[in-house]
C-alpha cells in the first residue's frame, strides 16, 4: 500500500532517533528545565534573529494552539481565522473548549486578507459581540498554501490598526519556507507575528511543536497554562534533543524542501497526465481532479484523503509528501493514473 | 550529581528504545488507529482480564487525568480525592480549569478512607452545593502508599452506595503492584474502578499512560474527548509500540519492582545509618527525615526535593528511585548520610 | 423623544405590577421552589398540553441559552444555528464561554432549512471535528421572522434523522404565535422541540423566561446546573408571580398581538409612502429601507438601531414595537416620513 | 408558619416597590445605559467617597461573585477562601465552572486571618501549583461575624506583600456596617479591597448586586464578560431604581440595622432561656444550640436551616432576621423555647 495520506505516517528522521539514544541515558531534569531543551531554544532563538523570545516545547499541534491561544486572550475576546484553519475544523472545538469563539472568515485558497479583517471588526461593534482580538493562520496553509511577505506585512498592519494580536499556525513552516516563490525566511518571522509555533511533528520529528512567544505581554506565567492544559512533558528533554537536533545543521529546511520537491513530481506527473487540481499545487499538499473511476481505483493501492466531490463525476483528493516519501513511491502512484 | 529527584529523569529502557527503532519506518495511520496500538490494546485487555475494556494511549499523566475526568462528568459533579492527590496539588488546576471542583479531604499517609468519603456525601446535600460523583484515588500514592485489595473493595462499595465512580491514577501502579505487601494484580483493578490508567512516564517509557475504561457509559465518543483536549499525538503509534513493548514479557513489572527494590535498599540503610521518615517506606518514594545540615549537605552532591520541615531542626526529603538506578548509586548516598 | 429601538424599554404590564405588589409581603422559600412559581409552571404546563415537562424560571435570554445549551450537550458537541441566531452575535459568545462550538448556518431569512443541516453533518464526519447535536432556532427568529408548522416539523424530522436535539429560543415567542400567517399553537411546540423557552422579558415582565425541558434526558439536575450558571434567583417567586399573571387570562397572546398590531401599523404606513423593507415585515421587528437623508433626520428624533448600509445611499433600520406602543407613537413616526 | 429562614422570603421593601411603580412606564435603553443606572452609580461613588470606581449592576449574589472573579484572573490563577465563603460551599462549584480553583482555608469563626494567608502561599511555590491571585472574603461572613477595620487592614497588608487582588462579598454588608462593634464605614472599604459589592437581595430589594470595581486593571471590558455570563439585565434600568432608591436616604443602612435588631433581641432571649451558640451572635444571622426535641418541635412552627449536629443529643440552627421581620415575631419564637 502506497501512503500519501499524511506527512506524519512515519517515525522520526534516522538523526533525530540517533540523538535520542545517544541521550537516552542521561539525568535530566524534568518538565523542560532541562540543557537540551535550553540548548534547542538558543539554537532556534539564533535562527529566528530574537535573543528576548521565550520558546516553549509543546508534545502536539492542537495542544499548542489551544494553549497559546488560551493563555493570549482574556475570557470575552475571539479568534478571527480562515475556515479552512486547523482550528476551526480539525481541533474538535478545542478552542472553543478553552472558552473562545472563532470567528469563521470565507476562504478559497486557505488566506485571509486585509479587508476581510476589516469587515470582522466593523461589526463586531460593542460588549453584546464577541471582542476579536487575535488573528490565526497557518503557513502553509490547510490547503497547501503559502503566504508572501507582502501578505503577512499587509495582515500585520491590518492586525496593528484593529489591535489584533497575530498568531502562526507552523505545523507546516518547513515547506512553506522552502516552497518555490516563498520570499520569507525564519527571521523574518517576528515580525509578523506575536507568537508562532515551528511544527516537528510534520516535518521529521517523533513529536513536538516549538511555540515561540514574541509579544512581552504573552510571556508571564506561560509555564503554569502549559501545565494546566496538560502540555507538560514530564521528559521534556525528549523534546529539546529532537528540536535540537532538527534545527542544527538544517536539517529542518532539507527535510521540508525534501517533502516539498516530492509534491512537486507528483503535481508535474498529474499535469502531464491531463488532470487539473482543486488548488493551486505549491508545498507538500496537492489537490487533484480525478474521475470517481479512478479515485476508487487508487484507494485499492493508495491511502490518500477524500477532499471534495464534484457534480461533474470528477473528486479532488488530498496527496501529501513528507521528508520521508521516495522518487519511487511517487513513480509508483504517477504509474497509476 | 546522584539523581534521585524523580522516576522520570532518563529517556526510556533500552527494550523500548529498541522497539521504536525497529518500527521507524513503517507507515501507520494516525492518531491511534494502527496496528501498534490496536496490538498494545489487546495485550493490556487480555492482563487486565478484561476484553471489553477500552483502552486509549495518551502522552502524560495531567494530560490523562483532566481528559478523563471531564469525559466523566456533568459540569456540576464534582471530585473526591485525597488532600495529596496528584490532582489537588500538582496538575496547577487542570480539573478545575475544566470546570469541575476537587473536595479535598485531610489525609495522614496519602490514602482515604470510606467514612471519609461519607462525611462528604452528607455534607453535600442539594443543589447548592456541587454534585460529588467521582472518587479520585492513586496507587501507589503521592506519599509511595499503597492499597490492599480489601481497602479498595471497601472504597469501591461506599462509591457504589453513594452513585460514586471510582478513577484510579496509576502513574506508578507498577510500583504498587510490586511493593511488599501488595495482594493486587493487573486482573483485579477492573473490579474496583470505573477507569483506570496504566503509567508509563513514570515506569520506563518515553512517555504515555494507557487509560483504560471499563464503565460502559465512558466510552460513547471518547475520542472526540481525547482530541479536544490536546491529548491525541498524531504519531499514536509511538505509544503502541512502547505499551506493546512495555507489557509483553513483563518488562512493566520488572522495572517497578526494580526501582522498589533499590528504594528499599535505600530506605534500610537509611534506617540502619539511624534516621527515621515521614511517611512510612512502601515503594519507590521515600521520605526520609534528616538535620538540616545533612540536609544542606546532601543538596550539593544529589539531587532531590524537599518535603516538610520541622520545628525541631530536622527536615524530610523526598528521595525517588526508577527502573534505571543503580545499587552503586544507592551505595553512594549511603556512604554520605 | 420616540422610543421603537427594542421591546424591553418600558417596565411592565400594569398587571404585571399589580401581580407583584399583592404578593409583595407574603414568605416564600427562595430559589424558584414556592408556591407561586409552582402556580406558574402548573398554569404553563396546561398551555402547552405536557403535564410531563420541566419548567425552570430564569432572569434573562442569554441566561436561558446558555444555561439549557450548556446542560444538554457533553463538551465535544456543538450547535447548529442560523448565522443570524441571537446566541451566535448577540450573546458575547456565552456559549462558546462554556465550551461548545456553534456551527454558523448562512441565512437572508433568519431562518434554516433542513438541507442545510444535512450539509453540516456531512462535513462533520468523525472525532477531529466537534459533533453537531443540537439545533438552535428562534421563532420569532431576530429578524421579525416566523417558522409555520410544516417548517418546524421537517426541521424536527431532520433532526431526529441526525440524533439531534431541538432548542427554540422563545424570547418572542409571544409574538411569533400571534403572528398574521402563524398556524401554530403552544400546544404544537413540544412536538417540535426537546426544550424551548418562552420569553417574558420582551413581552411585558420586568425580566423571566421560562424554559420548558421536554426531552426526559435533560431533566435530571438541571437545577445543579441553573445554579451554577448563577441563573437561580433567590427570589424566585418573582418569576413565578409573574409568569402566574402573564399566562392565566392570556395577557401574555394580548401583549404580543399588540406589539404585532403596532408593527402592521407601522409597516402599512411606510409602504404606503413608498418604502421597502429589507426582511418581509412579519411580527413586530420590522426593517424598513430609508435614504441616508432620512435616516439621519429620524435619529434626532427617535430611538431605533440601524441594520445594514447599501451601497446606493441608503439604509435599513430596525424598528420594534412592544405591548407599550401606542397608536399614537406609530402616526407619530408615520408623519415623521 | 413563622419564618427565619433566611432574609430573602419577602418581596422589597415598600419604598423599593414604590420606585419601581413611579418609573414604571419611562422608556429608558437596555443593559444598564440608563439615567437610572448612572444616578444610582453616582449615589454609591459618593457613598463610597470614589469618583474612580466603576459600578456594575448584577442581578445575583452568585452571578456577581462568578463574573467578577473570572473577569479579574488569568485561566491559571486560584481562590483564597475560608472554607465556610458562599463560593465555596453554596455556589454549585459557579467559580470552578469557570476555571479557578478554590483554595479552602479553614476556619470557625467564618474569617481568614494573615498567617493563613502566608501558610498557603509558601506552600504553592512554582507553576505545577495554580498561582493563589485572589483573596475572597465576606462581610459580614456566612456564620453572622464582621471584621474589623483592623482586620480588614493586616490581610490588605498580606494580600499586598503577595501580590494578591482582595475582593470583599458583601451579600449582608448592610449588616456589618450597621452591627454592634463595627468600625467600619462603606468610606473605608475601597481602601481594603480591589472590588466589593454592595448586596441588595438580602436587605429588602427586589434582586440585586452592586459591584464596585476598584483596581485600574479590572475596568477595562468589563461589560463584556457581564454579558457574557449571562449577567446583564436587558432592563437594566430595574437595578438602577432599585439601588438609587435603596442608597439615598439611608435605606439601605436602615434595613440592616432593623435585621441586626431583630437578631439582637432574638439572640438575647435564647441566651436568656438558658441557651448557647455555636457561632457568637453578631450580626442577623444566629446559631442557637437546642436539644433535638426542641429543634423537631420548633421544625413544625418555624422555618429555619440546620446548622450543625452534635453527639450529646443536641444541635445548632441557623435563625436569620431580615428587615421584614417584626418584633411580634420575635416574640412569637421567645415563647416556644
Amino acid at each position: 500500500m502506497l501512503y500519501l495520506k499524511n506527512d506524519y505516517s512515519l517515525g522520526a528522521h534516522p538523526k533525530i532517533m540517533e540523538a535520542l539514544e545517544k541521550t537516552n541515558m542521561v539525568h535530566a531534569d524534568g518538565y523542560g528545565i532541562d540543557k537540551f531543551c535550553d540548548g534547542a531554544a538558543e539554537t532556534i532563538k539564533q535562527k529566528i534573529g530574537r535573543e528576548d523570545a521565550d520558546i516553549h516545547f509543546l508534545m502536539a499541534g492542537t495542544q499548542t494552539n489551544m494553549t497559546a491561544i488560551a493563555a493570549f486572550l482574556r475570557p470575552h475576546q475571539a479568534v478571527i481565522a480562515p475556515e479552512t484553519g486547523h482550528i476551526c475544523v480539525h481541533e474538535t472545538g478545542a478552542i472553543e473548549a478553552t472558552g473562545h469563539k472563532i470567528i469563521h472568515v470565507p476562504t478559497d485558497d486557505g488566506k485571509i486578507y486585509p479587508e476581510q479583517i476589516d469587515e470582522v471588526m466593523v461589526f463586531h461593534e460593542d460588549e453584546h459581540y464577541v471582542q476579536p482580538k487575535l488573528l490565526y493562520i497557518s503557513d502553509s496553509t490547510e490547503t497547501g498554501n503559502i503566504y508572501t511577505g507582502a501578505e503577512l506585512k499587509a495582515l500585520k498592519n491590518t492586525c496593528k490598526k484593529h489591535g489584533l494580536y497575530t498568531y502562526i499556525d507552523g505545523a507546516r513552516l518547513a515547506m512553506a519556507l522552502t516552497a518555490e516563490g516563498n520570499d520569507l525566511t525564519l527571521k523574518d518571522l517576528p515580525s509578523f507575528a506575536d507568537a508562532f509555533y515551528i511544527g516537528g511533528t510534520k516535518n521529521g520529528i517523533l513529536m513536538g511543536e516549538a511555540l515561540i512567544i514574541l509579544n512581552e505581554s504573552f510571556k508571564e506565567d506561560f509555564r503554569f497554562l502549559l501545565k494546566q492544559r496538560g502540555g507538560m512533558l514530564a521528559k521534556g528533554r525528549l523534546l529539546g534533543v529532537q528540536f535540537e537536533a532538527l534545527m542544527k545543521n538544517d536539517l529542518y529546511f532539507e527535510m521540508g524542501a525534501h517533502a516539498n520537491k516530492m509534491a512537486s513530481l507528483l503535481s508535474e506527473g498529474i499535469k502531464k497526465a491531463g488532470y487539473d487540481f482543486a488548488q493551486k499545487p505549491v508545498t507538500n499538499l496537492i489537490f487533484p481532479i480525478f474521475p470517481n473511476e479512478l479515485v476508487a481505483e487508487l484507494e485499492k493501492k493508495v491511502m490518500f484523503e477524500g477532499w471534495r466531490k464534484y457534480k461533474n463525476g470528477t473528486s479532488s483528493i488530498r496527496l501529501v509528501t513528507s521528508w520521508g516519501t521516495t522518487e519511487n513511491e511517487i513513480k509508483e502512484f504517477l504509474n497509476m493514473i
